[in-house]
């Protein structure tokens, strides 16, 4: 396998060209990094794009929903998706508007979308949904039961084409601004785990595992 | 004019509809605490997803890009886009996977694009795009050359069907299951904007303004 993605008119990047990167190893880690993606299909020949968790296995990516949701149904029946995963990293305060951008990392994937059929296949796509987001979590919760399974719909999206920018950096202002004397520079955003809130129905005596505590000092 | 968005097929909420709203009011302000939409329009019968810096005025959103760039010259042909902004606040820890979920905001919203052309309606647009990133910096910053202004194209989006998803609260989890001696609770995820990483090509002796200083302590 190519250590990148094959290029072609659906992935290529036509804008900022410089910040472009075919290779699957930062496709992966973006992917990785991400919680969300943002899901577009086309719907009566019109365009909706959904908010849904996303994680990477391999070169697929897994989105659920509820069986009989209509992002399920569509994406069931859509021969092609395209979804976006974008972190924003910072603000870059240039010396003008026009140079002032963003710090951010982003990839574009493109695949056929397939509904998972087999229990097999479901679970170990939601284990991995599970343990992308709260790692270790799987194990102490009660064990999913049947009827969950059936209830959830799991689609395999393998990475057909894909495509990331990467913004970072300082400031690329005009030659001739450089000599106007404001401050430039950039302004980090990140994304940040605070500390847990216990429900209040917890029973008696019941603490957060060490796999709960460790969640909360996860860098992202 | 109504406190709601009409409800019709497009932005009607299928699932989770206990957490759907149509007021203009929480659209809005979940809007206005975006600083990135994801815009979905249909190219060649394909569906693709692009994340655009977005701002509300009023009930229209403003996306800008290089005049040139293909998602520009799409918005500007399509006669339909549908854009949604989502912000996470923290992850649902439920005594299941099945009921574990996520804290969210999220708007999803359908419009006609049209491109700007007067250099009066693209400089507001871009001044309205400006200070939703970088409160009153525009003031501080060479102002636009003429060139830039013409090498950017923004696009308007009227507000014409809008709906928006609200998740908060603690875990729900299955009657039977809140006997389980496990943990349950709430990890929340924050914005956090950072400390200014000044850049190294600045005019002796240049400091950040008082505008640029409170950027860094602005609640997300």
């Amino acid at each position: 396998m190519s250590d990148e993605y094959e290029i072609d008119k659906r992935n290529k990047v036509r804008q900022l060209c410089d910040k472009a990167k075919y290779d699957r190893e930062t496709v992966h880690r973006i992917l990785d990094a991400c919680m969300i993606a943002h899901v577009a299909f086309v719907q009566d020949d019109q365009p909706i794009v959904v908010p849904m968790i996303c994680v990477r296995d391999g070169e697929s990516v897994y989105l659920h929903g509820a069986r009989k949701a209509r992002v399920i149904k569509l994406l069931e029946k859509n021969d092609q998706v395209c979804l976006n995963a974008t972190l924003v990293d910072g603000l870059v305060l240039a010396r003008s508007a026009f140079n002032s951008s963003m710090q951010y990392r982003s990839v574009t994937l493109f695949g056929t979308p397939t509904l998972l059929e087999s229990e097999k296949d479901k679970l170990h796509a939601m284990r991995c949904i599970s343990e992308h987001l709260m790692p270790g979590r799987w194990n102490e919760l009660r064990a999913p039961l049947e009827k969950e399974i059936k209830m959830t719909g799991v689609i395999e999206v393998p990475i057909a084409r894909a495509s990331a920018k990467v913004s970072a950096g300082p400031p690329k202002d005009e030659p001739e601004d450089y000599d106007i004397p404001i401050w430039a520079g950039v302004l980090p955003l990140t994304q940040t785990l605070g500390t847990i809130v216990s429900d209040d129905q917890l029973l008696p005596g019941v603490q957060p595992s060490p796999i709960v505590l460790a969640m909360q000092n996860r860098k992202l």
